[in-house]
């Protein structure tokens, strides 16, 4: 997606360990009319798919995956992160490791909104590891729906989560695809630029 | 708003210790129609103000927020909830007590996104004791940005923040003012039913 990619190179700031910001537009502060082509562009890529429900995890693809929301006219979910050891029996739980935090959270979803004869399509601002759309997954086949597929925004193309959701022959589509960045001349490689 | 109110009494469930959950359509699952409807009110009780910034807090104002910023056509920004002691100097920080979780914690916001200039609305998704909106309209008063008012969609009218926010003299819009409710009946009155 060319205006997200230079909203990115313009925007972006990449900073030591490999940490790309993009705070200013995507994840702190919202550029809700950028959130809009995102939404977009994610309906012309799902194109003919059928999906009654997108789902996402707090805090920060929670704005995104409702502006995506209402491209396809359904409602959006967001999974709540939590530290509760003991969870009641009305939720789907699974578990996520952090590589920003270094640490492993508890997801959950109610019963509730997620089960057989819904058409599940995640969202995320960030792919990298991959953890949070592997937890994501979990909840959406625990609750006997139906995973259509995810979208990213910005892909961390030198980690190993794209070839993760891939290789599990999950429906991937990332609007961009960052193979590599260099903190000190602030160069951003993409994908399809080599 | 009265669809706002409908909503509450058909899908909303009064439990024990004065809680109202209306997850199914506000703070888990997200009904993005209704928040277009509620971006829409809010644009109308604003109406001749100017404002160029929508503000919230993570997690549940975020979905809200976003569509309420597509009403009045400006960026979003969501203040981040954070147990990291040591602030870097380039954010501004403020304290809150969470009623639901019983713990205070900081809530942060990058000095880039808040600043001189700034007319900005707070949105959240609701309003007991006060404390999230006070931390935030604290951040908007250190950033030196004009604080224009705050809209919320359910503002429990049996608990203090309501009186805390208006008699600070913040233009306070509450779409939904619930009075009382009792878990046993599930009966809710609303302010102006009275």
């Amino acid at each position: 997606m060319q205006l997200l990619k230079d909203r990115i190179r313009k925007d972006g700031k990449v900073k030591e360990g490999n940490v790309l910001k993009v705070d200013s537009f995507l994840n702190h502060q919202m550029d809700i009319k950028l959130f809009e082509e995102i939404g977009k562009e994610f309906k012309r890529r799902f194109a003919g798919e059928e999906i009654n429900k997108i789902l996402t995890i707090e805090a920060s693809g929670i704005g995104i995956a409702c502006v995506v929301a209402q491209s396809f006219d359904v409602p959006g979910v967001f999974a709540k992160k939590t530290k509760t050891k003991n969870i009641a029996g009305d939720v789907y739980t699974s578990k996520v490791e952090s590589y920003t935090h270094g640490r492993v959270y508890d997801i959950i979803v109610s019963k509730e909104f997620l089960g057989k004869g819904d058409r599940v399509l995640l969202i995320d601002d960030f792919l990298a590891n991959g953890k949070a759309l592997e937890g994501l997954a979990d909840l959406v086949k625990m609750s006997g729906a139906e995973l259509v597929g995810a979208g990213v925004v910005i892909e961390k193309g030198f980690q190993v989560g794209g070839d993760v959701i891939r290789s599990k022959g999950i429906h991937l589509e990332s609007l961009a695809i960052v193979d590599s960045m260099d903190e000190k001349t602030g160069t951003i490689v993409f994908r399809d630029e080599h």
